[in-house]
């Protein structure tokens, strides 16, 4: 093991709210942060790749999966299944490499039970009005599913309460830099610093 | 008052650990960081002026203060007083302007007593050996009260267990930078930004 540990940071936020954009942003800046890349069943979007997006798997692997107990956490989310994989985080974290997971707020809910030293990172959008004109601009999914995404969003944001931090993403520059700070502040808290203090009470 | 409060941060660390060094390097990345001059009984130091790394006041006038209840906290140390106004910090935090302050642990403990949204960074040098030769290297007291500041700074570190954050000032520039990310990050916990989701929620 490390001498520090690795931070889990969990970044959730409805769709729309502009993750990919962020994560690439954050991952471009710091190139040490390991991104856990999230099982699913759901078909790929245009431009997603396997193993780069989602590691995208059968049902019938995924019910595998859950039922061998390879998973941090999983969740369903219209009609398909997400979830992380347990042992590569742990690893990660014990060599003191920071993990970025992006899940929804089912699967962080349960990252956080499992890890209380998670922390959850929310990303907003501005407004609800700029959230709709980023689904329409998207523009591969038919209106009833925007409106559904819409509806989804709000309830999302409901649970943002849960969270340890909010950051609205309005410009994706300023909003990985204040998950960069979070990040390097989290690295900061007393508990995992304790040690730092013994060369000096210590030696009393 | 403004729409966003003011972080109130408290900088606590023992004689030597660079905390002076640290605040000037913090305050001209950060323009707009409100500085708390202390007033204090002690005897100015070489190159401290009034008004500026303290109010220097008598021992009369400080206890006229005590009794007209116009500090947030005071303590005294080494048989000197050492006192925070209470007016010119609430006003400025009501104006949405971050306040520092740079006091010691028992003042810090009566801060955080009495706002408890408060942020209590600790910085500490990064060994016993360092300390001792920054405060020879000093070289304006006798050898008696460096070893009693000594002393007093293993009995601190003690104390840094009910800090929020502790930063080792080792260089200065990334211990500033720490810092600078921890008011970045407190900025963004969720309960001083849920009026943001508002936009999304109370549209529902």
């Amino acid at each position: 093991m490390s001498e520090r540990r690795g931070e889990l940071i969990v970044l959730s936020g409805p769709s729309g709210a502009g993750k990919s954009t962020v994560i690439a942003e954050l991952l471009s800046a710091r190139r040490d942060i390991h991104f856990s890349v999230s099982f699913t069943t759901r078909q790929p979007r245009t431009g997603e790749a396997d193993g780069v997006n989602y590691n995208f798997v059968s049902r019938e692997e995924f019910e595998r999966m859950i039922a061998a107990d390879e998973l941090l956490e999983y969740a369903e989310y219209v009609g398909n299944y997400y979830g992380t994989s347990l042992k590569v985080i742990r690893d990660k974290l014990d060599q003191g490499v920071d993990v970025l997971l992006d899940i929804e707020v089912q699967g962080a809910a349960k990252v956080k039970e499992r890890c209380p030293e998670a922390v959850l990172i929310f990303l907003i959008p501005p407004s609800i009005e700029e959230l709709s004109r980023r689904l329409h601009r998207r523009n591969t999914d038919p209106e009833e599913t925007i409106q559904r995404r819409l509806e989804k969003a709000r309830e999302e944001c409901r649970e943002s309460v849960h969270y340890d931090y909010l950051v609205v993403n309005d410009a994706v520059v300023t909003a990985a830099g204040e998950i960069l700070s979070i990040l390097e502040a989290e690295r900061c808290r007393t508990p995992k610093r304790l040690h730092l203090t013994q060369s000096i009470v210590g030696t009393a």
